[in-house]
């Protein structure tokens, strides 16, 4: 019995090699989390074929992103690790999901609206159901609380309503209704200092890349676009190198540059070694760890089999109380 | 290894005691294909939800419909019985099918169009995925024949389609196309003598009806609608109690109602006495097993674990191949 005050759930689709972004804008805040409450992270490998994304590489990109994970700090003495497919009981609590969410709820949402226009000719009947699959994830770990930034808030709110429809519906308990944590990430721009850094858009800079294919990257980072030459004064303020720095550089750095940029007292070019340097040397911890975890895949293989056997016990307790409040006959 | 040509699945929503049209239409194929092919015969508990139907006596009904198919002799030494919801791959697979699965092919279905018909209030996400669900419980069971009605021939195909799709898609066989058995079953009229029989019509006949309840029944069965008083004439081609006639009584008596029926030379009442009499007649060595079987509940609920239990050998070995071929990392 955990004396830790509440359960989290996580899931993050098997992206591959985690990058800046990922790190900052979620597996930082799955590590801060992990000491305080009983966190069930998953790899959501089943939300990968919703829109049929690279299934051969599927397993490749589960166990890259386990590494990134294990580097990154999270650790399987204090919370469970596993891919969201080794325990199917998701798959069952998504079906019976399925008969008490209403279909024009699902259709409703903006992020299906959105992969809709994205996917036009691929509106799959499990793309619909994402977010009942999702409220499954959360449902099926009785997680009390679900990590998020503001933009999924409707998702949660749709998977609140869900499970206060079930346990309404069979007059139950059995599942747990989740708080939203709302944390506050810093919004991770790409290298090309517009978008939201994510691989799809090639902008990524990967956690787990060489110092030199990391400089490579910093270097061709778009700066203030307003400093043309060497000689104009740059604005710190609008540059995403100098975001970065902020994260990365000691503080006396990072003044250094917010007053020199300003006077063309630095290039960018400089400004950008700088970072890429403090950006090197900050990841070489991570990096070590993670060539350590990587030179022995079967552990790895086995903290995330391990994850799942842990997932697994609650899993059967959350359905052997489903399926009793929704009255099918009892297994053997 | 079964030296049988082929397996066949056929599934049926859990409706609690099963009546003669049950019985002439699915219960007694069933009984015929064991000898000849490798039968697994599913009561589709999962299914049974798609329209949230009296849940609260699943258990009972599931139960009940077990107890009917065993007494008309479904055979355990000879074909699987089993409940759907105990075997929970089959919503696995339903997940994975969902994702390879078009949601206008689902809305498009006649079917589905009937349904939202009749329940415009609960148009739920599960109730669109109904074919799904279907086609993963023939699909798990690598059925080669699915045993139907003319009127489930666009289902079958919708599953078929989903089957190639996935095979296709994967680049594998693991899934196997099934063939429609297209049965030449007799369409059971109930009471009425106008709609085809059905409990939620409460024009039904239960198989283990006691003699009493049955004779009541046959007694309050519509006939020939022209034949008003004793003295009229009737016409048997067009009355449904000579039609059941045909199907409990002897040859003689047949010819005899069908000549003295046409010259008011039988009454109605005797008429139906007489076919009440048969029905008795015929249906006492099955309520003579159902009583056999419900005095052992256990014994039937052993039959359907251990029906489980072999289900589940087929199922695993499917959702491997489906998990590989899908791209899935390995399980423990
Ligand atoms: S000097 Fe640094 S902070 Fe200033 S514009 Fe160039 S890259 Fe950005
Ligand atoms: S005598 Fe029999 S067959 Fe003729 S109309 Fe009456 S019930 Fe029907």
């Amino acid at each position: 019995m955990s004396l830790k005050p509440g359960r989290v759930f996580s899931g993050a689709r098997p992206t591959g090699r985690q990058h800046l972004g990922n790190y900052l804008g979620a597996i930082k805040n799955y590590v801060a989390l992990q000491d305080e409450y009983e966190c069930v992270y998953s790899i959501v490998d089943l939300h990968a074929l919703t829109t049929l994304e690279s299934t051969q590489d599927l397993r490749q990109n589960s166990y890259e992103m386990a590494l990134d994970w294990l580097a990154a700090g999270l650790d399987p003495q204090k919370c469970i690790i596993f891919i969201q497919s080794h325990v199917p009981e998701v798959t069952e609590l998504h079906t019976i999901l399925s008969m008490v969410t209403p279909l024009g709820k699902l259709t409703d949402l903006p992020t299906f609206k959105e992969k809709a226009r994205m996917h036009p000719h691929n509106i799959n009947y499990g793309l619909v159901g994402y977010p009942v699959l999702m409220t499954a994830d959360i449902a099926l770990y009785r997680a009390n609380w679900v990590p998020v930034g503001v933009d999924q808030a409707p998702h949660i709110e749709f998977s609140r309503e869900t499970i206060r429809s079930f346990n309404f519906h069979f007059n139950t308990n059995a599942l747990v209704e989740p708080q939203m944590k709302v944390t506050n990430v810093p919004k991770v721009l790409g290298i090309d200092g517009q978008q939201k850094m994510s691989k799809s858009l090639n902008n990524h800079i990967e956690l787990a890349a060489t110092p030199e294919e990391t400089q490579q990257r910093v270097l061709s980072m778009v700066t203030d676009p307003a400093r043309i030459r060497r000689t104009d004064p740059g604005n710190p303020d609008v540059c995403n190198v100098f975001s970065m720095h902020k994260i990365f550089s000691g503080s006396e750095e990072v003044e250094m540059i917010n007053v020199e940029c300003r006077r063309a007292g630095i290039g960018c070019v400089d400004c950008k070694k700088r970072l890429a340097k403090n950006m090197n040397a900050s990841l070489q911890p991570f990096r070590d760890r993670r060539a350590d975890f990587d030179s022995k895949p079967d552990q790895v293989w086995d903290i995330l089999h391990d994850g799942a056997r842990r997932a697994t016990v609650i899993a059967e307790e959350t359905m052997h109380d489903v399926r009793a409040a929704v009255g099918l006959a009892e297994r053997d």
